[in-house]
């Protein structure tokens, strides 16, 4: 084998740093994928990564869809498709939307990889340099760093118990010293990484104000259906019926990588008829589509109602991860961390309670083989450096047993 | 059902225009796409899209890959993966690339969601707008729009049966009063759409020209491989290492659509480590990674040899297709056309001798029951309302002779 160019070519022979424009030359690895990588260590138990319990792969489910798709479908599967997604798959995300209670017509669907992608595509489509946007206090990294990219300002709005605290975002609203916000982006279930549910007297207040307000709300739901305790809320896209004129200013992101598989890259996008264009557009002269293979193949699963018999699964599994997480903190680290319990999803969220940074106990828990993700990354601005995020949906019971006493060696090492 | 949101939404509910950036707004759909989607219509003969043939797909071979990547490579098909994509595949790659005679390294491959996401990263990594981008002319729309959207300034360079004119390049470099290009966008071997292949000579040129006047060459490949007569040049890449300083202004785009299926979305990009990584992180933060199941799906079909056994079908499945166009338009359309037939590929590419616009023949074509791309989309500038691209990837020999005979139909009414 040859060597890589990095280690061919001299360090003149690159192209000149000018050429690539800086926002993308300067911008660093996501510290998330960087111990998402440190998963495959051997030993290492990860508290880190918003990734799904590998056990839970539909395996032979995903196996018979797949060869359904190629075998009844081989055209679909394997040809060009439409930018928008294929019709069949958009009636069937249609049909798990209704199952939460919201009602949606196919036409308003685009299919996307990821919904990172999703939020991605309103951000190219809606934000000149200089916009600005708002985000939650803390929010999930990819915003933060899409938004930056993207030369857009941001404002953040606190985050308690609720979610979003729509108070503070009113009095930003009308403060005439700060600029107009032209996009919002919110998990209101189970957020990442704070694990907090708006409540519902929230969201209507919400929509009420990016009506007056005029701004578009990103209401990303990649974990609204893993509910293991309390009575789900509805969706911000089914509320706009009661919020008159609200319809236009929510696009909605959902996505099965939480439900099925992150390796599907099978999500969608909900937005009015000309945003949504408009983003199918900015894909026609990216990626064109998704795969028509994984789209094929979702839809198999979901016709065959794979994915709606086993929810309960899934959601019982992530309850008892949950439970273990939280008897372990009690047992190795009373006293030493004020958390918030989510009523689903995938996060844990809290603080140290000694005067210390997550990012200095990180090192010391890496040697203990544990990993989380310390959480002032997820501060667009004023962080928290004692705040830390615990994920639980990827070990088993037994590992998060054993990943808690890890940490809480590494906690008393500090 | 309920109504899509277009039908449900008075016109004043939609969110306001202008918050929609306008190159997104404004944009038209392509109307190669649209041609694609009258393939459907029932009867309707296609010389339009640049399709695999379907019946060339390797429907059995992909039921096995895929299997044997869900039951082997569980975790790597459905869990989050690389941004820069599996290291196997990466690796596969290279062997592929090998067969060809180019010699790569696995690191310094990016799996892209088919080569148009490669040179989307390419542009919005590299391109601010008012930069400067050359095309040849004609050229791929793809790009034209994509430079587009970009804000880019586009120059074009012509094309004659030797591929890119260097000559005409190089006096445009020279000339002062135009603008220094960053970037240049070249399909080298049987171009989309005029079917042209660069000699060994003009690739030589080009790269040290690309060495003396600093620009990136976008070196498109994606039907190199289904040369049917004449003799295999080499890639640019390859060439680089023959033009000193020419490794590190070439990034090179290549993809299994023509030759596996689109329908996996499966190509790669390769460029020197800089640029490589600004494309991977424009990436994490978009679509994160192509999907992990088609990623393993390619990987097995590549290494259990079956592309490799199977080219040789492909090949003569294509050369069969563009003898019977020669022939059919040599019976139904003597003395009308100019054409230039390539040595591989998927295009032929000529123009109306009669005094008349392909876009005037396009809608006598369609109630002939036979479509076809009028040639004004390819110019980038300075359009030729005579040109028409005739691709014969898709029907088959017999179908072909009959779109043809259709065409001659519709060309005597004009």
């Amino acid at each position: 084998m040859n060597a890589p160019l990095s280690a061919s070519l001299p360090a003149a022979a690159h192209a000149p740093a000018d050429y690539i424009r800086p926002a993308y030359l300067n911008i660093g690895e996501s510290i998330v994928r960087e111990l998402g990588r440190m998963m495959s260590q051997p030993g290492m138990l990860a508290l880190a990564g918003g990734y799904p319990g590998p056990d839970l792969f539909d395996r032979d489910g995903l196996m018979e869809a797949s060869q359904a798709a190629l075998r009844d479908s081989t055209v679909a599967s394997l040809q060009y498709g439409p930018s928008e997604g294929q019709a069949g798959l958009r009636e069937a995300i249609c049909g798990w939307m209704a199952e939460a209670g919201t009602t949606v017509h196919p036409d308003d669907v685009l299919i996307t990889s990821g919904s990172a992608q999703g939020f991605d595509l309103l951000v190219r489509t809606l934000m000149q340099p200089g916009d600005c946007a708002l985000l939650e206090r803390p929010t999930y990294t990819g915003p933060i760093r899409v938004l930056q990219v993207a030369g857009a300002r941001t404002l953040t709005v606190g985050v308690d118990a609720e979610g979003l605290k729509v108070d503070e975002l009113e009095a930003m609203l009308k403060d005439p010293a700060l600029p107009r916000p032209k996009l919002l982006y919110v998990v209101p279930t189970f957020a990442n990484p704070s694990g907090a549910t708006m409540t519902r007297a929230r969201r209507i207040r919400l929509l009420e104000l990016a009506v007056e307000h005029r701004f578009v709300i990103a209401e990303d739901d990649p974990y609204g259906r893993l509910r293991f305790s309390g009575e789900p809320e509805p969706h911000l896209l089914a509320l706009t019926d009661e919020v008159p004129g609200s319809k236009a200013w929510v696009a909605h992101l959902g996505s099965f990588s939480k439900v099925i598989a992150p390796g599907l890259r099978v999500a969608w996008l909900i937005a009015e008829p000309r945003l949504r264009r408009a983003c199918m557009m900015a894909r026609q002269l990216d990626d064109i589509s998704n795969p028509g293979f994984t789209q094929t193949t979702v839809q198999k699963y979901l016709q065959a109602g794979r994915l709606t018999a086993r929810m309960p699964v899934i959601v019982e599994a992530y309850r008892a991860r949950a439970t273990a997480l939280r008897e372990a903190l009690d047992e190795h680290l009373a006293g030493e961390l004020d958390m918030h319990f989510p009523q689903g999803g995938m996060f844990a969220w809290g603080r140290l309670r000694r005067p210390a940074s997550a990012r200095d106990l990180l090192p010391l828990a890496i040697e203990e083989k544990v990993t989380f993700v310390p959480g002032d990354i997820y501060f667009a601005d004023r962080p928290d450096p004692a705040a830390l995020r615990l994920s639980f949906s990827t070990p088993t019971p037994d590992q998060i047993r054993e990943a808690v006493a890890r940490l809480g060696r590494a906690v008393r090492r500090l």
